[in-house]
């Protein structure tokens, strides 16, 4: 079955994936010469497809398409993700997110299929926290969340974002507003790779977000008795590492007992760190997902718990010390149930996924529904040049997109039962 | 009790504990001016306790007294360790076992007591590997044990071992030549601190040593997958980390199971290393030790079964790496039985120790049968100003080399039944 707009959709994920900072790989960053010129060609694209273009004071890029309707003041829906890429990146990661609802919006506007809402396809200007040590830039000033107090980070140039959002808008420099009211917005609609195993080990090219995992990070150190490794019997040892091996298993072996929550031991030190050395000291990461707040809360409870059983049982001392901690963000129910119906109508079978990833919806979510729609990814890799999805996928999340927008617009006309898609005058 | 040849050891401890080649610390190092200068004050001890004193093409301060007995072809017996230190040393560690058998010699020829074979006080010139990357350097000269090959390392300034010999024998070089045949010595005994726990465990002031332990030092590799530490269910991870973690546990758990096998895990490192990313790989060290070889390579093998069973279990791989194996050396019956008959008498209670850490006794061993001494040190420590021994347990040791010099004079005079001590003319 040849879809058209999707091979549309996939060489202009190409084009974009040329335009980079850098010569030999992919990198885009906030508010770089390469932003700027992903910003025109996509908008380009965007004029292309009937969407009315600017650039906000955050260099995001703003396509709109206004309603058809003319009954009542219309909602706007918010399709969309990010332009900006970590340094080496693969090709699909955000780019995938702006373009695909262009083309679904093109499909439509080919058709003749006019929408009782306005669609603002947003391509956010910063999402990964590559120039500055923070993320989400993009989306926390279109919807109005970014402070004084985030804006004296400095780029590796000495740069701060006040400074660069100040040239970005001419040498004025304002805090962003809210691009919209909350009452005003249907919801916002995001199209990502899934970064994960799942979809692949379910054989699906699509899935349906439920929620955005909440995180909690942190470190544990466990202190013991650096002792000779030739001289100190093992009775008499009090080893800082064998406590962190520990609490490593049990970690592991908690959230293999409560999925869907996910633990990761990232990083390890010891000191002295000499290989004839028993370790005095170990600290150990700790990055703690799950979808549900009170779950995560308790999960961390335990996890401190065991720790400190370990360390009493083993003579050791330990401290916990949080460096994050974000609460879940959960998915609309209405606009997962319009994603779910018109995932079953593409692909027959629709899974519900939790992303433990963050993504602009988590920003979103303060001004508006959120849902997202995850694309399958070859072994669940990102941020990396051998990112890949493949053409199929696409076009199955392509002609979820468009199913989508036909099954809200039927929804929001104040017409009992299944109206007719109406038609508009192609301008 | 006031035992004045221990204060004086004590007096002697503290005055060479000041001569450094560093003005804050006490830094001693193979053919350093330092070294020269020990040498020089040490071998004025030895001449007053009545030795001959030499320096050999390798820099080890050689002190001897003559067998009182002409017999027969007299054997000797050797006393010493080594005078080099490690860097911010302790003044206990090498030095005690240099100056206990000159206070112990002095001791007996104030009371007149001659002995019935030769005694070689020996104050090596390097034990502890730290100008060269190669230990026992003093020793492996005095045994004749040097190589060509081990010649060709350079100290920081990028002198070699080999340029530093000749322009130490002025500017002759010659390959060291065994300082005795085999048939030639009684044995070789070393007094040192423990440099463990065991003796303050036990409260006793000395242990005699039975073995010296054997040892294993590598390293393992668990290898599995990077992965998003948000998006990766714990049941699709490869997490090489958490595979480390199991054998770390494994080991420990093997060795208290088996004592007096040692095995310490001391570093340990990641990759990628962050603290949300799956690691893909994971490198942990192993030191195993173990007074019996067999034990020890049969303790090997199962550790490495082990790893292989958690990396099979865990979808990872696994390799191992040797980079030190050193066979273990057994200490003397008949010197352990003087030396425990001498400790009973002077403690009552004798217990037997392994010594995990090397020692110059294990190069010794292969032209002698060996002993050592252990000496009470504070907490185990050593290799750090803080190493401490208390002058009541040098004082203790001093009385059990001086009891043992008199129970081997015993035995070595060919008078059946219980002799009485030859008194010699004091010359």
């Amino acid at each position: 079955m040849a879809f058209h707009p999707a091979a549309q959709l996939t060489r202009w994920l190409d084009q974009l994936g040329r335009i980079s900072d850098d010569g030999a790989h992919l990198t885009r960053t906030f508010l770089s010469p390469a932003m700027y010129r992903a910003n025109a060609c996509v908008g380009e694209w965007m004029r292309e497809a009937g969407l009315d273009v600017r650039e906000d004071g955050t260099g995001n890029l703003i396509g709109r398409v206004e309603a058809t309707t003319t009954a009542r003041r219309p909602q706007t829906l918010l399709l969309g993700s990010h332009l900006d890429t970590v340094r080496n990146a693969g090709r699909f990661d955000g780019a995938l997110g702006v373009l695909l609802p262009i083309a679904a919006l093109r499909d439509l506007r080919r058709r003749g299929i006019a929408l009782p809402f306005a669609v603002e396809v947003l391509g956010f200007s910063e999402e990964e926290g590559v120039r500055f040590a923070s993320a989400y830039l993009g989306s926390k000033g279109y919807t109005g969340q970014l402070r004084f107090r985030d804006l004296a980070l400095r780029d590796a140039d000495g740069v701060s974002i006040r400074e660069a959002l100040t040239r970005h808008d001419g040498g004025r420099f304002a805090l962003p507003r809210p691009a919209h009211r909350p009452g005003e917005l249907l919801g916002y609609v995001e199209v990502h790779i899934e970064q994960g195993p799942v979809l692949e080990v379910e054989n699906l090219a699509v899935g349906v977000v439920s929620e955005i995992a909440g995180q909690t990070r942190g470190r544990f150190t466990f202190r013991g008795k650096a002792g000779h490794a030739g001289t100190t019997p093992m009775t008499l040892r009090r080893d800082a590492l064998a406590g962190a091996a520990e609490l490593i298993l049990a970690i592991e072996q908690l959230a293999q007992n409560q999925p869907p929550l996910v633990a990761t031991v990232g990083t390890i030190s010891v000191l002295p760190g000499a290989p004839n050395v028993i370790p005095a000291e170990a600290v150990l990461s700790l990055d703690l997902r799950h979808p549900r707040d009170a779950e995560r809360i308790a999960a961390l409870q335990q996890v401190r718990a065991t720790a400190t059983v370990i360390a009493q049982r083993r003579g050791l001392t330990c401290d916990w010390l949080v460096t994050q901690d974000n609460g879940a963000v959960a998915c609309s129910l209405e606009l997962r149930d319009l994603l779910d119906a018109s995932v079953q109508a593409v692909q027959r079978r629709s899974v519900s996924l939790v992303s433990g990833a963050g993504h602009d919806a988590v920003v979103l979510a303060a001004l508006s529904p959120v849902a997202m729609l995850f694309v399958r990814c070859r072994e669940g890799l990102s941020h990396h040049p051998d990112e890949y999805a493949a053409p199929a996928d696409i076009a199955v999340a392509l002609q979820v997109m468009i199913a989508f927008l036909e099954r809200l617009a039927s929804r929001e006309r104040p017409v009992a039962g299944a109206a007719p898609i109406q038609r508009a005058k192609t301008h």
